[in-house]
């Protein structure tokens, strides 16, 4: 007999796991466009892609210290908010990327079914 | 000017983050029949998913110790060799996994583009 608790906390457990890399090309791949924090959260939620602040914005400052974003202030409506965008460097990782990871998508999901 | 070095370390291991939470989907799934390690080692390699032993066999001492794995020495040509298929549990955590990856995945593939 299987208990279904034990069962969800494993799933839940492993299912961290594979999005947490893949988190990364998510993120990359909004930045294509100026964000700040809140409007990128919003956006991925509207495409179904649930993702706290506590996540993203670690994430956020990660890519910075990569040196893949450009960053900027801007005042709107009186209120300063940091927008981020790739730069040219980020822009050329993401690219890479998404080519190898669309390859090995393949190959994974024939394995994997 | 984007020195080609410094883009591909960057790419390979972001590349190898990514890597790394779907690498348990894939042994997992190929762990419906018995195998043993250097037996799943060539079967990825066939299907162009390439890994080294010191990445699977951890792994696999991993899902052996999740209790997911059910395992038994077997004399191949009077050479022991311990085979690995998942159990029960194993199996409802795959399924569960497959399935919630699968939504998952769609998502992300339409993210990313």
């Amino acid at each position: 007999m299987i208990e279904p608790e034990k069962l969800s906390e494993h799933v839940e457990r492993l299912n961290a796991e594979l999005r947490r890399g893949l988190i990364v090309l998510v993120v990359m791949s909004q930045l294509e466009e100026k964000q700040y924090g809140y409007s990128l959260l919003k956006q991925l939620e509207e495409k179904s892609f649930s993702i706290t602040q506590d996540t993203l914005y670690p994430m956020m400052r990660r890519l910075e210290n990569q040196g893949y974003l450009q960053s900027d202030w801007q005042l709107d409506d009186n209120r300063p908010r940091r927008y981020y965008q790739l730069n040219e460097f980020g822009q050329a990782v993401l690219d890479a990327l998404r080519k190898d990871w669309k390859t090995q998508l393949r190959i994974i999901e024939e394995i994997v079914r």
